[in-house]
């Protein structure tokens, strides 16, 4: 073992032991507390192994997993951007470029290298793998959202033009988890949780 | 897509949103708060990922990144046993498998046996991919419990002789990660944080 590429690799993997702490705005199920980074993450790459079969196209599973489960490591210091906050979002790119740059670069090189890469990737979406890690990162809170009675989007107020913005990429990674996702939205449209805009 | 099959998905996908819920012995780095098993599996699978240089063999990464992800599933029923619990780890056994019959018993079929023998792999410690798995969980906490200055263990009154026990077949998954481990052991012993009962 090479001791100092060891040290580094323990650096990175304490480092992002911060992710334990960042709060998102989705709670978990029940509404008792809000859900951290970490666990969002958990569950997406549990979600990706099972349903992958649901994937446009068919995904290497072991780089889609690793890039959910650090896809949110940036937010260490750059923190949480809520998906309606658009002030938050206009500044989101830079703060997050900074933050991948120092926390990746804890790491031996080929593997910061690796997981930079990793995470451009995610971000640009344009690989089956990002796609449905896209899917993912989507369905995920909506899932919760719907089954603790919307109580997130009524407390921002959020607009069905929004999540169909945000959404918008979501078909080109799973045709068939999208055709689910949208009947959740009108659903939540209908009882009130979600602000109907549309014309 | 089928939708009774992609119904027994979600039903398993809500019910692990559980394992959040469920506190660890283990303090997260700095010692705010006990961390959860989902935080727990998130850490390893990316540590897993990182160190799989060091395994004694070659692992199927996804295999093992899932084994992980998944391996304290049955806990949402049986509970989290304490390593250095002796009366609680007499019923673990009876308890995680009666857990895992009704929890895997959500997904279809294939699913459900897929991640049941998962789980029995896991638990059965004889691939790589197990004994790698296995290096992950004895790790973690130990790393954690390190850098948190040892108050975990100094909580329990753990003696040295319990943590080489619990870390047995460590040195089967990865003899260069066992040894820095044994080295961390050894200094938390001189410091007193473990008590030396060794004759």
């Amino acid at each position: 073992m090479d001791r100092e590429r060891f040290g580094q690799q323990m650096d990175f993997i304490l480092e992002i032991d911060k992710e334990k702490q960042i709060q998102r705005q989705t709670h978990i199920r029940g509404y008792a507390r809000a859900e951290d980074d970490a666990e969002h993450a958990w569950h997406m790459a549990i979600m990706a192994y099972l349903l992958r079969e649901y994937a446009n196209e068919p995904v290497d599973i072991a780089r889609t997993m690793m890039m959910i489960l650090t896809h949110d490591i940036v937010e260490i210091d750059a923190g949480d951007t809520y998906a309606y906050d658009d002030e938050g979002n206009q500044t989101k790119e830079e703060r997050e470029k900074k933050a991948a740059d120092r926390i990746y670069g804890l790491l031996p090189a080929d593997q910061g290298q690796e997981l930079m890469a990793l995470w451009r990737e995610f971000e640009e979406c344009e690989t089956p793998e990002a796609r449905f890690a896209h899917v993912m990162d989507n369905f995920q809170p909506l899932m919760l959202n719907d089954i603790n009675g919307g109580n997130d989007w009524r407390r921002h107020s959020v607009r069905i033009s929004q999540t169909l913005k945000r959404n918008e990429k979501t078909a080109s990674g799973s045709e068939e988890i999208w055709s689910y996702m949208a009947e959740l939205l009108e659903k939540n449209v209908r009882i009130g949780n979600l602000i109907d805009d549309r014309d």
